[in-house]
């Protein structure tokens, strides 16, 4: 959709999910840790039931900008949560190596030319609820780039908190009306919108790894939906 | 220096004097303010003070990450003080228009090349004190990429605070041992040293305009010295 001018100076990204698929790096890894005779079905759920356990436990923390417990560590604790839940034993050790697929997230094929495309014109920036280490050496991996990389570690706090989407305003050098926050999550934009922000919602059908299990805005909640990066306004 | 493994992991970047030469720019500004009969060695010196006002005049504010006075700002500050030092009198919108030129640094000839080379081995950021907004808009004006951009603003506080350097080196992922802050300024290294981090210092014999203005590492204080961003360890 983009002709050369953007519609909007700065766009801030969420990452996980939106511009990255999590579901089949981290679904490789849970298969390999439950070994050959596990059922897909099983494996699917545990990693649905992990990624609602990372939602739900970060913000239970109590994080600062000087002392911060890194989201890493804390989908290590989330699998053995989960693990219980489902009747699985996992030693500590495996269930470290199996945490780490959660840093090698895949980007979604439309993202490397969009943000490309996109940086042509406008500001390209994330905003992630992860570590800044994690978000810089995932950005390493899959090829992207950004003018800046602003991760909830930078805040101390997590989204959907209101001063953070203000700051990475203040910080881009963007009035947020100038500006759109660019997410695959209702409540990411919800909050945006609420500081002034436009709102870009992208449609990831296997988020989590089933369509029944995706979400949309089917009733046309936010001022965009879009399928593809490319098609960003 | 480079042979396809780099010496450290990461790469920590002062900015002005150091990746870009803010003297060309900003004389030429200044001469245009003061008009077609200014003496050009007068011109000279009123960079030169501007410059030395600018460094002390943020060690003097009180910043913090919730209440940030804008960096580009104080430069306007600055000005006002020089010029009457100097005996000149500059209407304020004259002064804002000529402080703008610090956004408007232009990046030593071997830095693009240097970073992008270094970038293909190791994690480059970097440090500077200066406004993020700033920032963020002098790489995509030079067109520079780093891994990172962290300036003064994301930590409320300026260089040579010791725990600038030490959280930088957290966000990027990396030991202070396996790291190394590129600098044209010996303060600077100085206080990277003292937490942990390899020192790199670069000869920018123009930074001030004048060979005799310049500052050298003859002494071998730091651990490595460089005129060329190409020949980094």
């Amino acid at each position: 959709m983009l002709q050369g001018v953007s519609r909007y100076d700065a766009y801030i990204f969420d990452v996980q999910g939106t511009l990255m698929d999590f579901y089949t790096p981290v679904t490789r890894a849970v298969a390999h840790a439950l070994g050959p005779d596990a059922d897909p079905a099983t494996v699917g759920d545990l990693v649905r039931a992990w990624r609602s356990d990372y939602y739900e436990r970060i913000l239970r923390l109590d994080q600062s900008v000087e002392k911060w417990y890194r989201v890493q560590d804390s989908y290590v604790d989330g699998l053995g949560d989960v693990c219980e839940q489902f009747g699985i034993d996992l030693p500590k050790d495996v269930r470290v190596e199996t945490a780490r697929a959660w840093q090698r997230l895949e980007a979604w094929p439309d993202v490397r030319p969009g943000l490309n495309e996109l940086r042509s014109q406008a500001v390209v920036a994330t905003l992630s609820n992860t570590d800044m280490a994690t978000m810089i050496a995932l950005f390493r991996d899959q090829q992207l780039e950004a003018d800046a990389i602003l991760t909830a570690e930078l805040f101390g706090a997590f989204k959907p908190e209101r001063f953070l989407y203000e700051r990475t305003c203040r910080y881009l050098g963007v009035d947020p009306f100038r500006a759109a926050m660019v997410a695959s999550h209702p409540y990411d934009l919800r909050a945006a919108r609420e500081v002034g922000l436009n709102t870009v919602f992208v449609y990831r059908p296997l988020e989590n790894g089933r369509v029944e299990d995706s979400v949309d805005d089917t009733e046309g909640e936010f001022d965009h939906r879009i399928e593809d990066l490319r098609d960003i306004p």
